[in-house]
C-alpha cells in the first residue's frame, strides 16, 4: 500500500494570474488532484486564477460551499469535501486546493486544514493578498514606518469598529458586502472617509476603485476591499 | 527625445526565488535598470531572492542605504539614488527597484516612490508579504473568520502596543530586532507568551521557528516577525 499523499494548500493571489509564484505554479502542475471552492452555479475565481497551469491529466474536484448567513451548510459541505480529499490522500494522491489569495488569510482553506491538518501531511504556499494588491491598484502604501496597520472585518460589531479606528494609521476593511453602509458610517464618525477608498475586484480586469464618498446610497460593492489612512487629506 | 521610462516597485517575496510572482519575473527580465537596496558590504537580500531573472544585459544599481537610528544619512541616500534613478528614467530607461516582500508593505520603496511617483509614471508589482509566509512556516492561520488581525511594529511606545493588544485577535509584531526583550514583556504582561512563536528568516535556508519563551535573555533575533494569538493555548 503506498504512503498517504500531501495536502498543499496554495494561493493563487488576489486576481491576475500573473500574480501566481512561480512555487504556486509547479505545485499545481504536480498535484494529482486540484480541488477548489465553486458556487452552485460551477464557477471559481480561484480555478479561473490558476486555469493556465491546471493539466488536463489532474483530477479536477470543486468544493461547493452554501453561501448563506447560516453556517450549518458551509460546515456540512466542508465535512463531505475534508472527507473527500481524505480518500484522494490515503490512496496516495497529493491534492492541491486553490486559494483566493493566501491560504492562512481569511481564506476558507482553513475549515479543511481544520478537518485534515492533523492527519495528513500539509504543505502552504503563501500568495500575494488582496491587502497589498488593493494598495498597489490605488497607488498608495498600505502601511509604512512605524503605522500601525489594522485589518478590519466588516461583519464586527459596529462598537468594536468604532473603537478599533482609534489608534489605527493604516485601515483595511475586508468582507464589505452587505455591511458596507454600517462601514461607512463608522468611517465618516471616525472623520476617515474623506482618505477612503474602496477597491472592487484588484487586479482583475473588472478593477474599480472609488472614493468611498462617491459610492451611491444602497449599492453594496462585492469582491471589496475598503483602504482608510489616518492624518490624510485625501489619497 | 525618448518618453521617460517607467519605474516598477516589484516585490519579490520574503526570501525563497520560487515565492516570486511570473509579473515579478517578467518585470525584471524586461527592466533595462535593475535597483535594489544593499548593504556597505554590497549584499542585497532583494537581488539575491531575484538573481536568476536578472539579466547580464541589464545595468544594475544598488541603492546603499545606511542603517542607523539616524534618520539623516538614509535620507540622504535615498535622495541620491532618486537623482541617480530620474536621470535613467529621463532618459527612456525603464527601471525595476526589487523589494523585499511587497514594495507598499513596510517597505523602503515608498522612500522612493514619495520623491519620484509623481514625476514619473510608476508601476506596482505586489508580492508575497513576509506576514503570510511566516504564518505558512508556523503552520497556523495568520487570521481567519472575523478575527481582529493588528500589526504592530516593534519600535512604538511599549504603553502603545500594551493598549492595542487588546482587542487583537491575532498579532503580529514587525521590525523586532532590539526592540525584543520590550515586545516579550508586553505579551508577557498580556499573558499571549505562550501562544507566541517568532519566525526568523521565514521561507530562506536559515529559517527559524522558535516559542517566544525559548529565547534565550540577551538574544536578539534578526529578520524576525512575532506571530501571537489571543483564546489560544499555544501553536
Amino acid at each position: 500500500m503506498s504512503a498517504s499523499g500531501t495536502l498543499t494548500g496554495i494561493g493563487v493571489g488576489p486576481g491576475d494570474p500573473e500574480l501566481l509564484t512561480l512555487k504556486a505554479c509547479r505545485a499545481i502542475r504536480e498535484a494529482d488532484v486540484v480541488a477548489y471552492p465553486a458556487n452552485a452555479a460551477g464557477e471559481s475565481l480561484a480555478r479561473d486564477i490558476a486555469a493556465a497551469e491546471i493539466l488536463h491529466a489532474a483530477l479536477e474536484l470543486p468544493v461547493l460551499v452554501p453561501m448563506c448567513t447560516d453556517r450549518a451548510p458551509a460546515q456540512t459541505a466542508y465535512d463531505d469535501a475534508a472527507g473527500t480529499i481524505a480518500r484522494h490522500l490515503s490512496q496516495g494522491r497529493s491534492v492541491a486546493f486553490l486559494c483566493e489569495g493566501d491560504p492562512f488569510f481569511y481564506g476558507s482553506f482553513m475549515y479543511l486544514f481544520a478537518r485534515l491538518g492533523e492527519t495528513y501531511e500539509t504543505r502552504i504556499v503563501p500568495g500575494v493578498t488582496s491587502l497589498t494588491a488593493c494598495a498597489a491598484a490605488l497607488g498608495r502604501p498600505l502601511a509604512a514606518r512605524n503605522e500601525l496597520l489594522k485589518v478590519l472585518p466588516a461583519p464586527l460589531p459596529e462598537e468594536t469598529l468604532k473603537a478599533e479606528l482609534r489608534g489605527a494609521d493604516c485601515i483595511a476593511i475586508i468582507k464589505v458586502g452587505r455591511h458596507f453602509e454600517k462601514v461607512r458610517r463608522v468611517l465618516r464618525d471616525a472623520g476617515l472617509n474623506g482618505a477612503a477608498a474602496i477597491i472592487e475586484s484588484a487586479t482583475r480586469d473588472n478593477q474599480r476603485i472609488t472614493a468611498l464618498d462617491d459610492i451611491p446610497d444602497g449599492e453594496q460593492p462585492y469582491f471589496s476591499t475598503i483602504l482608510a489612512y489616518r492624518g490624510d487629506e485625501g489619497w
